[in-house]
Formats: C-alpha cells, sequence, structure tokens
C-alpha cells in the first residue's frame, strides 16, 4: 500500500551523529521511502496520511543474534560460563524442540515478544530440528517480522537427542532452505552453531551448499576463552578460530555474521576485514556469561561491520535498547582500561538500527530508496527531541511503542492480534517485553 | 498493628545462600517479626491473617545512595565523565531545587517511584536546600519509607547558586537535623557531597557536629579518577582520599556510607575496615560515567560491608533487581581481569536486602527480632521458587510487586495514593519504574 506517515523522525543515516527531521511526510511506496519532506508534495497528495502529531518516530530495531528456544531459559543459570551453561541449561532446553507442537505454542510467544519489543527485524538461531524451526519461520511472517532463520547444524561436541548424522544435518539443511515457509521478509540462513559442534566434513557440506545456493550464514566466533581452546584442540591444523570457518567457506564468501567476537586473534580480524563478515557485539549476553567484552573501536577503525544482537537467553532481553546500553557501557570500560574511545549514544543507536539493518539490504534509515521499518514512540512530550531519545533509550520501555512498521507494513494491519487493540498486547501483569515466558 | 502474612518467603540471612521458606504464618508486632512458623501457634491465632497464596515474598529493597534532585535527570547527559558531568548537567538541575514548589511537585513524584520500584529504605542526597531536603523528608514519611536524609553541604568547587558559606552550610544543617519531620523513620544524616566540594573548616565543623549529635555520615569516596587527582590538589598533606574524611571525624566515628569506593588505595581500604564503613556499590553509574568497576570481592575478603545504590541520576533506574544483576556482572569482568572470584546472586541480592539494611537496624531479612519490610511479588508461577527468583530479578519489573510492607506497616494502607488501587501508581504509561518524570 502507497501511503504518507507524518511526524518528526530520528534516524542515523551516519554513525556519527543524530539527524533529526521534524513535521516531515514520509512519502512510502510499497515497502521503500520515495522520499521525506517538510511540505506535502503535490504528486503525492492523493495518498492517505496517517499523522503521529507530538510522536517520535525511530527506525525498528534490528537484533542480529538471538537463540529461539532459549527464549524461556532467559534469565536463569546465570552463575555458569558458556560451555557449562550450554550442557546444563540450554541443551536440555533445545531438546525440547523436537516436538513441533511443543514449538509452536513457545515461538508463537517469542514472535509476539520481539514485536512487542520493537524489534522489526531479526537473524535468528533455531534448534537441529528443521520442523520446528520451519514453524518459527511461518510465524515471523504471520507477525510481520522480517528475518532470517537458521536450521542450527550440529553433529559432534552436544548430548545424543541434539546430535545430528553429518548427513542427516546436511539434508535436512538442504530441504529447510528450499522451504516454501519462506519469502522476500523472512529466510533462510546456513547456521553451524559454531566450529566444536560441527565435524570438518559437516563445515565442508556447508561451506559448499552456501555458495552453490547463495546462501547466507551465522555462527559464533571467539566468545570464551574455553571454546577458543577448544577449537584449537579440534582443530590443531588452524592458526585461528576464523581461519576454521573461512577454510570450509563459510567466512564472508556469502554475507556473513559472526556473533561475539570477544577475544579476536589479529588473523581473525584480518580475514573479518578482507570477507565483510559483519560481527554481532552482545554485551549483555558476554557479561552474564563472563565472557569478556568486545574491543569494538579498534575493529571499527578497521572498517569492521558491527551490529548488536541480544542473544537471548545469554542475554536477557529481547528490548534492544538496552543492549545499545550495554554496549556504551562496555565501551566505557574498554575506554578506562584500554584508552579505546567510546561509543557515543549514536554509534550504538546506528548499530542497532542502520549498521545491523544493512545485512537485510536498505533497512534501518529513513532515506530515500530505504525500507520504511519504524516505530512510533511516546512520552517524555516535554523535553527536547533529543533528550526524549535519550530517555526512552535509557530509561524507557517497550510500552512506549505506540505503533510499528515493517517494510512499509502497519504491523497493527498485519497481525490479528495486533489489530484488536495494540497496546493490549504488552498489559502490565504480562510483562512480554521483558521476556516473563 | 499486629498481624500475620501467610506466604512463601525467600531471603538471605546470610550472604552465601538464599534460604527458602515455602507455606509459612510470619507473626508481626507492630514493626518486628516474632516469628516464622511452618504452623500457626495458638497464642497467635487471634491476629488478622493476610495470605498471599501463590506469590513469592522477599525483602523489601535497600538503596544506599541516591540523589534525589537528579531524578529529572536519569538517562541525560551520559556522555560525560564525573566532573564535567556536575558542572554540565546536576549543578543546573539542582539549582532549581531553591524553589520549594518546585521540590515538593518534583519529590514526590520519586517517593512514589521509589515505592514503585520495591525500595522501602533507602539512603538520600537532597541538595544544600534545606527547606525542599525536608519536603523530601515529610514526603517520604507519607509515603511510608524508611530512609536516612541529608542536606548537601559544599562551600566550594561549585557555580554560585549552589554555593554556601561555610558558616550558613553549618547553621543550616544544624536547623535541618533538628527539625520535626524526623522520625523513627525518615532520620538525618550528614552529608558533605564530597571532599573537593567542602573547605577543611566545612569538614571539621561536619565531624564536630556528628561526634556531639551522634549523626550518621555520607559522602563519595574514590569515584573517578580526575576527582582523586583533585582530592590530592586540595588536600595535598593527606595521603589518601578516605584519610580526609578520617582526620575530620567523618569516616567512621559515626555510622558512615561511602559512595563508589572504584579506586581505593591501600590506606583508603585499611581506613575503612577499620571505621567499619560501609561502601555503597553503584555499578550502573560507575559504567554510565565512565568511572571503572569496584573490584567487590577483595573489599568483602578484609571484612568491609558493601551494600548497593542506584545513584541516579549517574544510574537510570530506580529498580534494584537492575543494580544486583549489573554488580553481578560487574563482578564477572573482574573475574576475567583479575580472577576475583564473582558474585552468586545471593551475594548480591543479600548486598541490596540485609547488607544494606543493617545501616537502618535489624532490616531486609525475615528473622525474629527483624523489621517486617517486604514485597509480594506475583508471576512465573509455574517455575520452581529459585527460578522464580532469578527470573524476576533479570528479566521482572516494578510491575510484579503486588505489595509492600515497610517496618510491619502495608504501604497500601498507609498511603492514600495506594490504597485506592496499588497497581494504579504503575500503569503502563506511566513507567513511574524506569523513571519518567
Amino acid at each position: 500500500m502507497d501511503q504518507i506517515i507524518k511526524g518528526s523522525f530520528v534516524h542515523t543515516p551516519t554513525s556519527d551523529a543524530f539527524e533529526f527531521l521534524p513535521d516531515r511526510y514520509t512519502v512510502i511506496l510499497g515497502r521503500t521511502i520515495q522520499g521525506v519532506y517538510t511540505e506535502l508534495p503535490e504528486a503525492w497528495s492523493h495518498l492517505p496520511v496517517t499523522a503521529y502529531d507530538g510522536a517520535m518516530i525511530i527506525p525498528g530495531f534490528v537484533d542480529l543474534h538471538l537463540h529461539a528456544p532459549q527464549f524461556e531459559q532467559m534469565g536463569l543459570g546465570m552463575d555458569h560460563e558458556l560451555l557449562g551453561w550450554l550442557r546444563e541449561h540450554t541443551f536440555p532446553v533445545e531438546a525440547k524442540y523436537q516436538s513441533a507442537p511443543y514449538a509452536e505454542v513457545m515461538y508463537s510467544r517469542l514472535v509476539k515478544a520481539l514485536a512487542a519489543n520493537g524489534t522489526t527485524r531479526a537473524a535468528i538461531f533455531g534448534s537441529i530440528h528443521a520442523e520446528s524451526t520451519l514453524i518459527l519461520a511461518r510465524l515471523l511472517r504471520e507477525q510481520g517480522l522480517g528475518a532470517f532463520v537458521g536450521k542450527v547444524n550440529m553433529d559432534r561436541s552436544a548430548a545424543p537427542p541434539l546430535l545430528e548424522t553429518t548427513e542427516d544435518s546436511l539434508t535436512d539443511s538442504v530441504s529447510f532452505a528450499e522451504s516454501d515457509r519462506f519469502d522476500a521478509m523472512v529466510k533462510p540462513i546456513l547456521t553451524p552453531r559454531f566450529a566444536p559442534a560441527c565435524t570438518p566434513a559437516l563445515l565442508q557440506g556447508l561451506g559448499d551448499m552456501a555458495s552453490a545456493r547463495g546462501l547466507p550464514v551465522q555462527s559464533h566466533l571467539s566468545e570464551n576463552e574455553d571454546e577458543i581452546s577448544l577449537v584449537k584442540t579440534l582443530f590443531p591444523d588452524f592458526h585461528s578460530y576464523a581461519e576454521v570457518y573461512e577454510h570450509f567457506g563459510l567466512f564472508g564468501r556469502t554475507p556473513t555474521l559472526m556473533a561475539h567476537a570477544v577475544h579476536l586473534q589479529e588473523r581473525d580480524v584480518e580475514l573479518a576485514a578482507r570477507g565483510g563478515v559483519m560481527l554481532v557485539h552482545c554485551p549483555l549476553s558476554n557479561l552474564n556469561l563472563a565472557s569478556g567484552m568486545m574491543r569494538v573501536r579498534p575493529l571499527l577503525k578497521r572498517g569492521i561491520r558491527i551490529g548488536l544482537g541480544s542473544d537471548i537467553g545469554a542475554g536477557h532481553s529481547l528490548f534492544m535498547p538496552q543492549i545499545i546500553i550495554s554496549a556504551i557501557q562496555t565501551a566505557k570500560m574498554q575506554h578506562q582500561m584500554h584508552g579505546d574511545q567510546p561509543l557515543s549514544l549514536a554509534e550504538a543507536f546506528y548499530m542497532a538500527t542502520k549498521g545491523g539493518g544493512e545485512f537485510f539490504g536498505p533497512v534501518g534509515s529513513f532515506e530515500r530508496g530505504w525500507e520504511f521499518d519504524a516505530l512510533v514512540i511516546s512520552g517524555y512530550d516535554e523535553l527536547p527531541i533529543m533528550s526524549r531519545l535519550e530517555k526512552f533509550l535509557y530509561c524507557g520501555g517497550p510500552e512506549q511503542i505506540a505503533a510499528r512498521y515493517v517494510a512499509g507494513e502497519s504491523m497493527a494491519k498485519k497481525s490479528q492480534s495486533f489489530m484488536d487493540n495494540e497496546s493490549n498486547i504488552f498489559p502490565p501483569h504480562v510483562g512480554l517485553h521483558r521476556g516473563r515466558n
């Protein structure tokens, strides 16, 4: 539907500063922004106008790393580090997703929570179960979200119910990627869990599949020191963690997301820069699992692209402003320790919108040719616009999101559960936004 | 009123573990717990029983450091470090509190927000203005909260509207402490802002006043490296920051709270241990102002008592579970960097309840002789009790607090605004708990 949205827009066309566009008419043709005008051009005066006077409109949030089955375990078991937490908490939870009816119930909660929290695009790990992960893809479409969704591959280093044979893992990945559940908004992504959970044969098969079918890739890189030691043990011929993925064609040959990147060697950084790999900073998760803190500034200086991820369930919130603030806080600690220039609010906001959005195409900015993803934010009306944004990001909550658009489509119109009464999806006693389930 | 509260209680009588007391009758005589019973003793069967079946009851939260006038600036100006932030953001805001009507409006919002967030006791900095700070004291009483409230002293290093003469500062502090606004629940505390804002004559006068009147003391210690340099410049004869306070009788001669303690010298630690000074860990604030991260474990090993503080407005949340989680996260980073044993959830919860509560007397635990401060928490009913607590602390919000008690008194009964309909104080579109104002 072609339409016009009127309101006051704030975004980060570049990472170094916010741009404020007060009282503008944004003309949207289908999914895409045709232009942003101070006065409505005659040529478009026939289009319907939705006016959000007094509200602030920002790009939708992009969550570049989260584990769908772990939604139910958010906030639990945070006394572990990565490998123990996977063994004791995560794998038993993920095993439950071999049941499709269970996945249907739990994933529909997750998808509603994502929308309620203002996430409009996400890159998501499912479980090894192709059927359940396709249910997730369908629910995302029904909710009107944009996503890359991956069936997880792991043929070693996991307990039996979550262990696949190499062959099954590859076969299931092919049929998963070919499913008609996918469309222009919800797409498949190859998802080797992480190098220690995959044999060389599986990595080779997935790398071949990525190249042959032009499929993007997501995985984990250098999150935890014990994990890195495990990679050294399992892949003794490689000089760095990233080299493993790179060798098998899974590190930038097709568009690639790598989560964490907390403990990088120089060789990893070189390969990420050369391959145009997008790193996903998950600061809440890295703090919760005592993994460490990504050194963002030196990576940005090398030209590496960085987005943000909630990484639930190791992260404990889906609300991207909390991830933005945590990214700023950890960058301040890297300033304290290493003298790295801290991240500005604009830089962290950029990572959660246009920076991460780039993985989905022209997403995360209010520019001509960009897809119209937007959140209409209410509250703090008495403050100047930049203070309103600061207050929302530091102190606000999803209950302030009055409307959501993804690729030009109003979520209230797309989804019946939103249409009834959008504000009803997060009554105070349901608190979806904080991840109760 | 003597009464019985029935429900399932969770608390930390010691810092090393949670104790779970399912389906107990807690007998409360006036302010104080007479006993906690699995079956109601005949002797108390005549008392009225309030049953919270299915809910979880935890001690009220203790916020040991916050700045009342800064409530309105939460989440703003976080691109500064301490001294620039004080000059550019905080002092202009605090100057507004010379107006008593302004203080009445803003402090009544703060006091409601504290209650909504589940804080039952707090140690609070006002501004230099005695009249406005006494308004705060009255509002706290009316709301039914327990508090130490301090008129701030500063006779140097501030801009003129916030600068006092030494004599006025001392005279106002005497009349402030003698005000009939105080009672057993809301008490005065001497509050030199921090050493750099006080001349030796002022510190001497306050130290004499503390000893003569048995008044407790609160201030700031070693928050930021530039601040510490300033102390060295202004007090060249002293070997450490704490020595300045100690010399003037403001470091443990009477009960003393010192906020931050991020960059301590060995001499500071010795003096804190010897003086029984309670340190207040404010991790969110320390991250936001890039101050650093307190090394909690070595201080605990020296027997130093540590409570938690929101430190709004440098902190951006009044909700103490967020401070608990931030304390755990920063301790995990100290584990990463220095090998310090991380804080368990029980240890951080203890700091926010019984640990900090000790400054108010027997507060923060469900033991015989303890004052009954409690929060009734709803939600996550399907989980085992310890998981419910974890979920609430990591993912929950103030909207889950179904009832509040301070010193045996139900806040719903105490305050008319709560009595009408307690849940109405935090409708989703007001969001008081996240600090909108």
